[in-house]
């Protein structure tokens, strides 16, 4: 039962698209992770997944619309739809989905699959 | 599947511990509140208990322990631990807990056992 500390918690990595667990809630985990650029599309088929933006600005690519979520905003992206994040310079945000989610969901990936590590 | 902006969402209501829902998460509530004063001991037995200070300062009285909670940090209750929420000045929080939860928990509470009312 520690406080945890966004901005101190980003302090201790670097690493691009590199989601760190610092929290977990039931059978959730809380992640921060840093991203720039275009990721992968993918979907999870078993969760939804919540991005919640810390600083920067995040688009979110789906197949029906785009959406541009900006510091102090939240989106969910429901289970089974495909997307792709994508954010032009930095972004911090804060991801919560279930324990043991994937990156790049229910598509094998290229590196980019990891689960999350604890910061 | 629309944006959340927590601050145009803090602009729709001025009641004090009565919390918002603005997100739905598998089961998860995400619910907006906004304290002032102290509320009322309580647990859950059947959930944890995120707690996201978007604006001010939260105190999280403990049996075992008090932590002050600010601005870009968060904490997590686990289920079971008696707890009280308590804020000097008005404090604005995002909270994430099991669909369903009330405000007082397992205790039968006075009035503020409201479970959220969507925004």
């Amino acid at each position: 039962m520690q406080i945890i500390n966004f901005r101190k918690k980003f302090d201790q990595f670097d690493e691009l698209w590199s989601p760190r667990i610092i929290a977990q809630m039931n059978d959730n985990d809380f992640k921060l992770v840093r991203i720039k650029g275009e990721f992968e599309w993918h979907s999870h088929s078993d969760t939804d997944e919540v991005f919640i933006v810390l600083d920067g600005q995040l688009v979110i690519e789906m197949r029906a619309q785009t959406v541009a979520i900006g510091s102090g905003e939240m989106f969910v992206v429901p289970a089974g739809v495909e997307h792709r994040p994508v954010a032009e310079e930095e972004c911090r945000l804060l991801l919560i989905e279930k324990q043991g989610t994937s990156n790049t969901g229910d598509q094998p990936g290229a590196g980019k699959g990891k689960v999350g590590i604890p910061a």
